[in-house]
């Protein structure tokens, strides 16, 4: 039997569970942000899922991975990715399958930072900019082969800087232009706590988000023949559970009660810590990284409250700074040449060049897209859209009906009845004091 | 190594995948319904994971897979269906497995355009007679290689026409003769709209439907060697991908509004047209086919409520439209005798007769088993019954209480106390003006 | 090309879905139980998958899989279980990340009957005992080829006895230590019903969980060229199947409603009853233990309320009398060695040896941690804690904030004020007569 048939299935098998990540980031943004904005974020998964494929599709893919010029931008296989010659045993069309998973896993990462205040053609905007030039040319850089960091010897196994760091910090940038939620914070400097609107939905998504790490992580050895693909999956593992541990017990300790969106932010900051090195550590040092990991997340989310920066979900902390962490990481524990397992340091300076130049690229671009979008689109909702809900506002429709045998529910559907011709009328709800 | 070896656990795996789209099924439709059905619409996909399972098992394999009796119907494998003979390299228990996935599927279609006023016992009839004898016959003319329309040359890879076809214009028979729901049109031609339930859970549904396609469509190849494979999972992606662009971009200009179910109902029509010529088309043309999917839904959903059928999620449109045209692009797309590819309109020919062929089979299937049901069990549900609400009707419970807390709950479970002898107290609530 | 590369891939997929289980287990038991616990069962999971699985890793693995001594006990591999040799065709880490899943699974059983009132740091303390102690060491007598029951001869191939038979058991002693949840029974005998809290969540929780078990059981093979591996998938299929069936039906026919959280118990009693002999009986045969299993959760589910024990969820009734149930059943079904099957009564008579022993002790250990967790932590919540809620008292956050436009929503966090010099401000909510 052929190694390419079984390196087809698991590609596609992986690629598969990549691509139920956005189900994991949407039920996780909805389930954290308020109800009136839960089918906003829904939608804007959709966005990836749909219009954000089609444009890595023709265009970004070709500049990831198309004939490199300069080792900065790939040149060729526009509008025809399925063509790529891989030189390993895959076919093309799986190879350019798993990374549309990575693309958009990359624009729904952004999305959170910018939940409940964003213009939605801001955001169909970013994640066409996002997927077409800006994560394709970082990722040409690092997993090109003939990009400029590749050849400086980077590693960055399955992307803690190409997919999580670069999308954390460009979140960043577009938070700060986009300002915070109306009422987030106060003239004396104190936060408003907006609780999360259901818990047990970002529950559901972050089992989701953990089930296609597997994909995402192991996944990236393309090769079933990896030697290192078991202690990939092993290290991802560890990585997860430790970062949740410290989120856990930090909060339980300082607090004196467990945060659930803590200890979920915990375990995907340990997930996105050990990506960049799950491939070059051992089981310890994946439990060690995961575990700054959860540290990182629970002081970095504080940091990005004391820079009046408003990040809803908490994925600039989770992403933007464990991406970078986790990047730097593999040169203090990479089991062949980093800091701490060897004492060698060259590989920890080219993780550090190739972490912070991915990270500024990110945050560059990030400025760069907000203000194109304020320039054209329109980059915030209006402050009426806002306080009614971006879900009623953009989509005509809320989240959650389930009252409508108590209460009116509030219905302002698009306008259908002037386009179609029929009559809509809308539920004869009941109130509650009926 | 041999090759069944990686056959069966493909096939096993993608089997797990397919099956769970039912809970993708059951996700979207409880999302989609009013909060007062969404336990009845749920419980009616366990009756597809519970029921129809073993009635498929008992009688329907064979029907479908049995030895053949003049093209038209397989007469062996009777409650022993796993002793197949495949003559490929997989064990008959596995193909067994994801031939359950693929017949349940069907039923899971029309359980959508049947909800919210459907007598629960003609459901559990439904759900058997498909199962046994419905899908499995037509199923018999295509995928048994002694089918009459298989001898014809029909070419439907993973069922445009047996599954969604089918299924979707069986459904449509039977909502026509079920009727539409209490006040959904009025006398003057006027639509009343009902708001969806749930979103984010619609939402969940529909993420787990994509991520068990790849399972649907490249796991038909049965066959890990298969060359197509790749391609067929990544025809899978851009086809939702532009089935659900189209759907998006069309209701944000025709409306302004961006809608979610008509988001997801496009993804869903990509899915379901691409998966006829999944193995049999270029990436372009899955675009394609996609990008007309997402239209045709649109437009389709309008028909249906022009014709004053009531179909609560939007199935005959979905699968019943797209998986006519899904077949009939076969003939347009294909690219070894594709009309537009080739010239030749042969194939066409035969997709035209094969999928009206089995559109119209579903159809006079749906009115036998309605009138049948009407005949016997009852088919509709009283006007009190679902007035009150399936869930209370037939399941004695509420689909959520998350208001315990606020408002008196209602509660009405089944007569526990008198079959046990044991008093049942219901939950002493608070009222919300506590 | 060697098998080991296909049994790699295959188990760390198999792992990936039982893993995944333990989001099934989170919406499962959040769904059952009522709103104002829901996110307390579910950080229960995340204790799981974070505390829990380092406890094992460091100390639980090696007792379970370590060097055998007196066929009892494993004395090494401790924090270093990667370094197993196998002995077969699969990566030492590989394995590891399977009976990660496996051991947690355990833990998330037990989860399920002590919800909504037992003291969070009991429970921390429960998940850590039963993965570095408990589970290991009857583990080590059933499934470390030295231990005393596998040298017996017992068969136990997914765990029916190891994982849920235990687990049932120590969830049964424990819940009685703990006592009934307030105003659960009244002193005239009569139970109060608490009516689940989210129905389509729990039922979520049954596809995720359902989806899972075909890693559960398939994967228990450890290699893909395990001549029973399409079998034992196609036998976890119909034995959920009928066990649901049966459950379906008999709710129907004796209370004249078909109940949704008894289906699921049904479904899931049929995959327990089915774990163990999987892989040693034929497809009705499994169908017979499944169809056994969904009567058995329905009586014993009655039974337990006459005990006056509180189960919220099921789960001693589905895996503890199921798991003791399909152990005996392999040795009554074997197609090598059943009673039924054979006539023979050898294997019987060791299953039942077996099956009892590992129950005892589950139920032994169940005590003895109930006890200890009294004489230390605190084993139950305090009755303001329990009637607050226990997501408000141990996570200060309730499970759905849906209302937050209609009613105030209650507000309780963590003191975040203090420790970090922030102010907090309630989201100023309008009340529902706004």
């Amino acid at each position: 039997m052929e190694l390419i048939y079984l390196n087809t299935v698991w590609v596609i098998i992986a690629a598969a569970m990549v691509l139920l990540m956005e189900g994991g980031f949407s039920l996780l943004e909805a389930g954290l942000v308020r109800t009136k904005n839960a089918v906003n974020v829904t939608m804007k998964i959709f966005v990836d899922l749909t219009v954000a494929v089609l444009a890595f599709w023709v265009v970004g893919f070709g500049i990831m991975f198309g004939e490199d010029a300069g080792g900065f931008i790939g040149t060729s296989l526009f509008g025809a990715p399925e063509q790529i010659e891989l030189g390993i045993e895959l076919p093309g069309a799986a190879f350019v399958l798993f990374q549309i998973g990575f693309a958009i896993a990359c624009v729904s990462i952004v999305s959170g930072a910018l939940a409940e205040r964003m213009n939605f053609k801001a955001y169909i905007l970013t994640a066409i900019l996002l997927t077409s030039i800006v994560y394709p040319l970082s990722g040409h850089w690092v997993w090109n082969a003939d990009g400029w960091l590749a050849k400086l010897g980077m590693k960055d196994f399955a992307g803690s800087a190409v997919i999580h760091g670069m999308g954390g910090f460009l979140a960043l940038a577009m938070a700060i232009v986009l300002g915070p939620r109306q009422g987030r914070f106060n003239g004396d400097g104190s936060v408003n706590v907006f609780v999360p609107s259901n818990i047990p939905l970002a529950s559901a998504g972050a089992f989701l988000l953990w089930f296609g790490w597997f994909g995402f992580n192991a996944g990236s050895t393309l090769d079933a023949s990896n030697a290192s693909l078991a202690i990939i999956a092993l290290n991802t593992m560890l990585a997860g559970a430790s970062g949740g541990t410290m989120a856990l017990l930090l909060t339980l300790f300082r607090y004196g009660k467990t945060d659930p969106s803590m200890t979920i932010n915990g375990i995907l900051s340990g997930l996105v810590a050990v990506t960049a090195g799950c491939a070059f550590v051992a089981p310890m040092s994946a439990i060690l990284i995961g575990a700054i990991g959860g540290v990182i997340v629970v002081f970095g989310t504080l940091l990005i409250d004391r820079m009046k920066v408003d990040d809803p979900v908490g994925a600039v902390a989770v992403h933007g700074f464990n991406g970078l962490f986790g990047t730097i990481a593999v040169g203090l524990f990479d089991i062949t040449d980093g800091l701490f397992t060897t004492g060698q340091s060259e590989l920890l300076q080219v993780q550090l060049i190739g972490a912070l130049t991915v990270c500024a690229w990110g945050f560059a671009s990030g400025l760069f897209i907000a203000y194109l979008a304020k320039a054209t689109v329109g980059l915030r909702a209006t402050k009426k859209e806002e306080i009614e809900g971006l879900d009623m506002s953009y989509h005509g429709i809320p989240a959650y009906n389930e009252l409508e045998r108590f209460i009116d529910v509030p219905v302002n559907l698009y306008n259908f009845e002037e386009t179609t011709g029929v009559t809509v009328v809308a539920p004869k709800a009941k109130t509650i004091n009926q």
